[in-house]
């Protein structure tokens, strides 16, 4: 028994340290450009096989590196949505959109890779669409979406898609880019995460309430 | 004489082919992940060092390629500024700043790296300064910068180098993101360049016109 609960700490120490080491590695070099014996190596494992053993495919290690961030973006996507039930203020579905991450990010601290991790899923739209599907089934998102449904304005198809795909490249791409900035200690726009969330919550809800201007 | 000629054509078929050659391994892997000798190697060129020898520093073949694209989208700007000199519009100004490259896109078509190697160049601070420099100091960049300053909202100095962070993520990964997707033969939000770059100036302007949330 007890032999075996040293083995299961073992096992999930591991698991944890190819998931630092896979992070990082993909967040550097780009998910594709990094094998899984990369990987197994980075995370000191003798056994170049460790990650198969421990994930599976590099599709697995991907969405498991996700699931490890999944537990409190949620929690705090859940006050947020407790905090704002009722509003019928565009920013404030935008504020639980975006705060939990920016403010997961703030409780990573400057030795983070993760903004730059998703930076480099969002360029693979195969990568992207699984990340993408995984995260919008939690039940905070899809309580997020349903409220946003309802406060969004009513635009043609292509636009929605259109300022959907905006969106996303704005939050991952400005998270990437102060990460990136705050670990090199080069300077950024925002003083904090929380004023970077702020200023993303203010332009999204812009670029959402935008005129459009109809198709030819 | 001839034969100097011949040696001539010779040399500028040689660059443009090292040029393609490395935007197309730069949009695909990286600049950082990507050696002059790969370039070399990718181009055809027996000589490893022949894209020092045609560029100098990868820096400069950065610059290079950049170079390549300036004259028709410098082009198009001019045009564009004349058509709406003096107008008080935002949109107007946005359309001179984005229309002249989502115009060069669709011109080059499906076979185009260029939106996807910009995307790249951009993840990289200090070669998007220089790129940023070199494509901010043309005279119609100058001129469509000082339109800008006219026509922009009154913003704090932060969330105004935020906004054109935004402005800069959005348009370069939106682009290059449609781009993959064309080349991919993988739907895209909208039907052509035309109608993405009217999305873009759209949206643009919805953002920078957003009201801020005040400083805490």
């Amino acid at each position: 028994m007890a032999g075996s609960r040293v083995r299961q700490t073992h096992g999930s120490e591991t698991r944890e340290v190819i998931l630092a080491a896979a992070e990082k590695l993909f967040a550097e070099h780009g998910v594709a450009a990094v094998s899984n014996r990369q990987v197994s190596e980075a995370a000191g494992q003798a056994n170049n096989f460790a990650v198969g053993y421990h994930f599976g495919t590099k599709n697995d290690l991907v969405l498991a590196i996700v699931r490890r961030h999944a537990p409190p973006i949620e929690r705090r996507r859940e006050e947020m949505l407790a905090k704002f039930k009722g509003s019928l203020e565009l920013r404030d579905g935008l504020a639980c959109l975006v705060l939990p991450i920016t403010e997961h990010l703030a409780s990573l601290g400057p030795a983070s890779w993760h903004a730059r991790f998703l930076a480099q899923v969002t360029t693979d739209p195969a990568l992207w669409k699984l990340v993408h599907d995984e995260t919008v089934a939690s039940p905070s998102m899809r309580e997020t979406t349903k409220v946003f449904e309802r406060l969004l304005p009513i635009l043609p198809a292509e636009v929605r898609e259109e300022r959907a795909d905006m969106s996303r490249q704005i939050i991952v791409h400005m998270c990437a880019e102060r990460e990136r900035a705050l670990h090199a200690g080069t300077p950024t726009p925002r003083a904090s995460w929380e004023a970077a969330g702020v200023g993303l919550v203010d332009a999204l809800a812009g670029l959402w309430m935008a005129p459009f201007t109809p198709a030819k």
